[in-house]
């Protein structure tokens, strides 16, 4: 099962909460055991999975970020001037594979899967790919 | 094949060789040819690949990442005061997929694949998924 | 499928174009629907997906990788004096999964594929691994 979901993001730079979707692209794909991947077709953003609890972390993770890659960097050469956008997304990553087992996403008691924004708001999109039976 | 690995980390900051656990699981699978995903369901914890010959290697990635995301950052919000492992699990990673070509895990020469313990000593666990046939 | 693809990098750093040998293997594996896992077999070098347009992202990724984790740092440990690569390594990590749909790899329109080479010039590989029918 191929799936294409879109959505527009609201700041600069935020971890937005995309459990939710892929949850439910899992079950409908009534596949019981497999892989879901999940893949970020752009390069000023990402994707990673950190806790779902408090918010803070969320928070701590794009200041820190902000902070290691700073937007304005005189050296930065690339004209459209987001060059920290692209090396965030390096950093992150933009895909990553999970687990179907018994029908169900396996996720640890604390873990979510976030799409990071990294140059917004702007229109975006997740593709999300199942295999299995 | 789908299996779940626990274990206790020893420190607050290692990286512990899985190699064995993720070899054992393959051959166990008989799986000839296929992809085996390493998944860890934990937020302040990743995965990584690195050399498996010189442990200062190791000993580098851990001191770089902490002084490059220090512990004690007064600008953290998150109460529970580990936001640094929280980051260092967001950038390391916390999934990969590797090859299974005849009965065999692909790894390069050099490459052994490692638990990222970024706030222990705990307890914690590693899913290994494997499809193929 | 399973197949090897041998080149040799041509500077210490540099982030060198393979979407094309990806795009290839893709097409010659015939597979309409499934997985292609590209994986990097060094602990040197890495893999990632970003820019395809204004070469000067490729620099800047660069550049600010080698600022943020720089060569000479009297703390290091190994003995080969390479760590920096090892992290960066580590950070932008060393294999994706990506989608085939259609019989096309599935990719956004800014993105391309790149092998990062953090500690060349070297002979090196990629592993280019595809699942599905």
């Amino acid at each position: 099962m191929f799936k294409t979901f879109s959505f527009k993001t609201k700041n600069h730079a935020e971890l937005i909460d995309i459990t939710g979707m892929v949850r439910t692209a899992v079950k409908d794909s009534k596949v019981n055991d497999g892989t879901c991947l999940v893949f970020v077709p752009h390069t000023t953003a990402g994707l990673t999975v950190n806790e779902n609890a408090d918010p803070a972390v969320k928070q701590d993770i794009v200041a820190k970020l902000e902070k290691m890659i700073e937007w304005n960097d005189p050296e930065y050469k690339h004209t459209e001037k987001n060059s920290a956008a692209h090396i965030k997304s390096s950093l992150v990553g933009f895909s990553h594979a999970f687990i179907i087992h018994n029908g169900n996403l396996q996720l640890g008691n604390w873990q979510n899967i976030y799409f990071a924004e990294f140059d917004g708001p702007r229109s975006r999109s997740v593709l999300v790919h199942i295999m299995g039976k």
